[in-house]
């Protein structure tokens, strides 16, 4: 039996996702959101979604550029301060003791100290109320040496991703693998 | 240092989204997509992507509504069947041994097997490429009593959702609370 628990926004699991941007003046700024995801295999794209009261909505709204650096389990409490704050009144950057590294790709900056990042040009704005989406195309992703194995893809063991829980509002770590995908399933038919 | 690992969509956590849909003779469907979270706070909103190729998409752009059933880790395998196969070809619900209970929010189906289900009316479509972008304003969560603690609340120990890691392609429980949000990042402005 379900029970009904209104109109909310619950989904498990909302990512991590540390925006980085240019205010006018080129200062850099980060902030974190959790509504987001990829959002098309070709191009591919990003979406994220921002109140229009952030710092970071007006930058990417004069920029037409953002990036996604994504923490990893030792970046959790900097990457909860950087959506705790706004970047009108901190340079987070600062506080933070990260570094700003400028993306040769597109107009924002990007935080050198997380293991992975994507770097995106805007091709889509859509105001869905409280929220505006960014469409993001991803012009190229970047990791650092210490997540990548040996043939070079991503070792999830050495990145160490974190994810938000929606309800309550916490992080939580990957946990065991349950199984291969697009192989698991053949087995499920009755 | 960072190596590029070019333009792809890599991104962590994805959600594992179980998407039901009514085709337009009333057969109800499920497939499962990863390209998709919450869009917007008010009206709730969520996002998926699906292929202009697939059954689903069809139906979504004539029904105007869809649900997303999310698996726990004991439906990882049914999720991944549903992934794979068409439903123009197979009856996934048949198939798999599941129940399709018809939402009386929106013109969709929802697995009533599964621990949580968002009911959704279509707000907007979006052509992002391969991938159609489609905005759900999300009518209601039901959630299993199962899921529940003595409060009303999720338990995610009860729930156990999966996510998506897109690079491998695999499923991964939950792992570890890393800490609370709005809460864990107040002590780390150095």
């Amino acid at each position: 039996m379900k029970r009904s628990l209104g109109a909310k926004t619950v989904l498990y699991p909302a990512p991590v996702l540390v925006v980085g941007t240019y205010d006018s003046e080129g200062r850099a700024n980060i902030m974190t959101a959790a509504w987001g995801g990829i959002a098309c295999s070709k191009p591919p794209c990003v979406s994220i979604s921002l109140r229009a009261a952030t710092a970071s909505h007006g930058n990417i709204m004069e920029r037409k550029a953002f990036t996604i650096s994504l923490p990893g389990e030792d970046n959790a409490a900097q990457a909860d301060y950087a959506g705790i704050v706004s970047g009108r009144d901190h340079d987070k950057f600062e506080v933070l003791g990260l570094s700003a590294a400028r993306s040769d790709l597109v107009d924002a900056p990007y935080v050198a100290e997380f293991p992975l990042v994507l770097e995106c040009s805007v091709v889509g704005v859509h105001e869905l109320g409280l929220h505006t989406q960014f469409i993001g195309e991803i012009a190229d992703v970047k990791a650092d040496e210490s997540v990548l194995d040996a043939e070079g893809h991503i070792d999830l063991a050495l990145l160490r991703p974190i994810l938000f829980a929606t309800d309550p509002g916490a992080y939580y770590g990957v946990g065991s693998l349950v199984g291969k995908a697009f192989s698991m399933g053949k087995g499920a038919a009755g």
